[in-house]
């Protein structure tokens, strides 16, 4: 499986956006369409993820298709669907459903509800029903309680979280498309911000926007026909653990993520280890996911997180362990995670804002929070 | 890929069910799963449809699964889905997501809202904007008059719609899982009973039930490992044709469905012919969608309909071309089609209540009405 195109539009600030969410999806794909090279007409199947709204059906006939084989959700809220999207669209080319398959996400949060926000309906169920006596009411409280036992147990410092926002709006500064650039970040502005919820500084939190992305998502042999440098889809994981199902504060190992049991299977399905990988994007609804991720990935160990996890080390293209290399979740633009693996198939085409030299491997995961969770590992020629 | 088990629940009338729908769901795939012989700590995947209200992360966490790796949604409302879920759940298989994958479909329609009815919702969007105002409200409504524009061009009567559904009520009467078991249909009871929309009697109109189905999907290899006469799946296909996206009511050949498009690619992939095809499992959600699928599929001609769709012709095992053999959504029970592709594989395994003799080659199609839609075909050890 390979990529043949990826697109976005303008990202703006939630509320901000002067086309209504459907017609951004549109934009989105015919950026898409345009940067691989191939006609909207092409396309016959479409996967997106937590509950998306700009429905496949209307996209088709919005878009001209002569037919619509495939047409697929990551169920499931949140961000954990981004590169399971990728998946599931690479799924139904394998399997024959569909020869052209676009996983995108659509997202005016300015149009509907913010994620961020805590919910406000009348009728509260499930989680949060045993969640809200208590004030725990946004995502920020849930993952802020997780993020403190990690850095409880295993001594992580905010130093490290610290790390991974300034890396981010680093990054963002050569950025053209990133919501944050032109207002970088400093070691003293972090630490000045308010608190959201300890551990969380305003700038360990992602962003909120209105905008849409999305990948095409082709055969490796049809990709190569194509004008863009072909980026292979080596290995993709989804997945929730035993009780993710259960309250996320209700489960064995409070300190750690889904990764833990996701990660072995995507590196086995991509036959590469942590050490093959030349950069990561990881999702980062919160600074302290990341900081989880990279553990349970491998990237780093518990022990070495404070010393790895620094700024110097997670800036292309000097670092040892160049992170979110676009800006991400927290500086570029928030959509859903869909973003990071745009910015993971950059780095294998050579294209991103902040490339790291002679990418071969390029890693991307998505959203520790929501389950279930996924990741991807996408290769250049010389992998397969 | 194979069938490893089905499982169903009681079904009730809408309403009377004494569990909660997600209950339902979890004694659907707890059957499914002693049919099959497996442990349902086995299972690693889900697949629904038609916004299905049981989140695959709950049941891993009720069902006690070790890791769930795939959890997936049709997407689009109405019964077209049924046979897509199983599709789904092969493409997880087929491409390494997950190993074995059950398509389930959980329906409580007195538990939450009923499909049959009206939009009630203050705030209407989307087609019912444009249907509402002229009294299109209910989906016999929306669907009589595609039904009655396929009888006015071709020809149809209102015989052929009679003979599906007195074939449905036929086979209802052996199968002890009908609702309608003990209520037989004679053509006088039929022509006597009330308009819904015309052209659609009462016993044109599918059940409203409270209940759950589950398939379980895995590799050919595992299911020879298995109790059951092993059920392969030939072929699925899944589509939504040009502007099927607009209004339903806004298509160049009004009188047709989808599977004008969709059924060539089904058997393509199957490799057989309608002709092959020894038992036909088709979605009524009013009768007047199983003449056109009939002829769209290529079991019958336009010409042919009138004379080919009698109940001489449709009982098993003695007729030519026997349909619905388990009662179907008329008068076994409505589970958004899920049944019925439960039907076409008890059909192969020769486990029916109407069991057509030494069936090798099983069809069946989920709803014409909503897209997208889809179809499967099964096949014995014999076929592959």
């Amino acid at each position: 499986m390979a990529i043949a195109g990826v697109g976005e539009t303008t990202y703006y600030k939630r509320g901000q956006s002067p086309d209504p969410e459907f017609k951004l999806v549109l934009k989105a794909i015919l950026a898409a369409c345009e940067d691989a090279g191939i006609s909207p007409r092409e396309i016959d199947g479409f996967a997106s993820f937590s509950n998306d709204r700009n429905d496949p059906s209307r996209l088709s006939a919005a878009l001209g298709l002569a037919e619509l084989r495939f047409s697929n959700m990551q169920w499931g809220g949140g961000g954990g669907g981004a590169s399971a999207a990728i998946a599931n669209a690479a799924a139904a080319v394998v399997s024959g459903l569909a020869d052209c398959v676009v996983a995108y996400r659509g997202l005016a949060q300015g149009q509907f509800a913010r994620f961020g926000q805590g919910a406000r309906i009348p009728g509260v169920s499930g989680d949060a029903a045993y969640t809200l006596p208590y004030g725990v009411m946004s995502p920020a409280q849930m993952f802020a309680m997780r993020s403190t036992r990690l850095m409880h147990e295993h001594g992580i410092r905010q130093e490290a979280l610290r790390a991974v926002s300034l890396a981010a709006y680093h990054h963002a500064q050569n950025n053209p498309n990133a919501v944050m650039q032109g207002r970088p970040l400093t070691p003293e502005k972090y630490d000045d911000s308010r608190w959201i919820v300890e551990p969380f500084h305003l700038y360990d939190c992602c962003l909120e926007n209105d905008g849409a992305a999305a990948v095409i998502v082709v055969a490796a042999e049809r990709a190569r026909d194509l004008p863009n440098k072909p980026c292979y889809l080596l290995g993709a994981a989804i997945g929730s653990g035993y009780r993710d199902g259960a309250s996320v504060h209700n489960q064995p190992d409070y300190a750690t993520s889904t990764f833990k049991t996701v990660a072995p299977r995507l590196f086995e399905m991509a036959g590469v280890s942590p050490r093959d990988c030349d950069v990561v994007q990881s999702y980062e609804n919160f600074t302290g996911a990341v900081v989880m991720s990279l553990i349970e990935h491998g990237f780093v160990s518990y022990e070495e997180a404070n010393d790895a996890i620094t700024f110097d080390n997670l800036i292309a293209p000097t670092g040892s362990l160049p992170l979110n290399t676009s800006g991400g979740n927290l500086a570029e633009f928030y959509m859903h995670g869909l973003g990071l693996n745009i910015e993971a198939i950059r780095q294998i085409r050579g294209t991103s804002c902040n490339q790291v030299p002679d990418v071969k491997v390029s890693f991307v995961n998505a959203g520790p929070m929501v389950t279930p969770v996924s990741n991807a590992i996408f290769g250049s020629e010389e992998t397969l």
